[in-house]
């Protein structure tokens, strides 16, 4: 399948990667490939500039959101959230309409300090925001609560005894993101949460998120929903 | 020891009977005990009135807030949130200064529809609130990611193995409190997420909680934080 990832940060490559390595032909969008391209300090996570990964990743080819968008059957939003509205415009609603969108960027906001809070939540999400600037795409937010490591490869952790959660308005659309997550990246087990306005809880789980990779140190880990029996 | 819970709801009841049967003598708090007493119908939730329930109980009393909080060496904030911070000024400053008290509670707000909301969030939390509110009380925000029976009885549900988590500025209280957890409830596992601005992780994560909650069909669930190797 073509697949058209916007983001050509340390998420977009690593699923870029693990996507193409599955067989699907991967394009990755910015606002500026000359740009991107021309990098040559390692971003502020310390990752190698995009050039230097490009170099290792041939295949993979680099366009501008547009073209991305335009090749993509199935299209990946791994932009930085406050930057998501603006790559999708970008993009263009006519290289949307139709196609499901996997949304799995964070609103993160580190304006007021570390650790980022959101720049929304509670009354609304990213996902929402998405799916109401344009109808036409089909949102999925899913992966937002696991780092990039644990996304493509949740076999590493547990041997994949952890969950990862779909939201979004059309059950076909889940589906397929469903069988995506378990074919392409091995996920054991997948939560349907429901709507795009469930979007809001794996959002929220975000300073949870934040501060357990502070106590653990480590950002490759997950959580497990265990249950008891009804009462 | 002796410990006030502040609360006649089934937090407060279910908790109320563990620490008891545990060998605590707990007082419960209410803000006016002949009203509490006199209700006849179930709650909310279709829970007992209050009285039906302390007939089975007798051993645990009823008083007043400030009855309950000059009881306690240790304090239990397990009243809804939206009434939190009164409850405890009723509670009076000096029952409440130099002893810990749990606070379990959730800032939820039900007045924009189900599922409910958060009334305080992102850039502060109920947690927050109450620490500044009370600067000579020692908050230990804890036990609020899970429902009334898993928090007195973790070992119902995957035989424990799963977590809670602890936000608070003083390292001792945080140590006593997660004692408790482990000797009365029977917690096998308590992340320490650090000072009390943490307890804005948990808290969020109740509109996930929410939606696992909807999709699981059972309150009677939680979630394990497994890890893998550091990169």
């Amino acid at each position: 399948m073509n697949i058209g990832i916007f983001g050509t940060g340390v998420v977009a490559r690593t699923l870029g990667e693990r996507l193409q390595t599955a067989g699907h032909a991967v394009r990755l969008g910015t606002r500026d490939p000359a740009q991107t391209r021309a990098r040559a300090e390692p971003d502020g996570y310390g990752n190698p500039p995009f050039a230097a990964w490009q170099a290792q990743h041939p295949d993979i080819r680099l366009g501008t959101y547009a073209e991305a968008a335009a090749h993509g059957e199935l299209l990946v939003n791994a932009t930085q959230g406050a930057g998501s509205l603006e790559a999708l415009r970008a993009a263009g609603e006519g290289n949307l309409d139709g196609k499901i969108l996997m949304d799995i960027a964070n609103p993160l906001d580190s304006s007021r300090g570390m650790p980022p809070s959101l720049s929304v939540a509670n009354t609304d999400s990213l996902g929402e925001q998405i799916q109401r600037a344009f109808p036409g795409v089909k949102v999925v937010k899913t992966l937002n609560t696991v780092n990039a490591r644990v996304m493509a490869y949740p076999r590493e952790v547990a041997d994949g005894e952890h969950h990862v959660f779909l939201s979004g308005n059309e059950a076909e659309a889940k589906a397929r993101v469903r069988q995506l997550l378990r074919d392409d990246f091995g996920w054991r087990h997948v939560i349907d949460l429901g709507d795009i306005t469930t979007a809001r809880g794996p959002e929220m789980y975000l300073p949870l998120w934040l501060r357990l990779w502070g106590a653990l140190g480590n950002g490759r880990f997950n959580i497990k929903v265990v249950a008891g029996e009804a009462a």
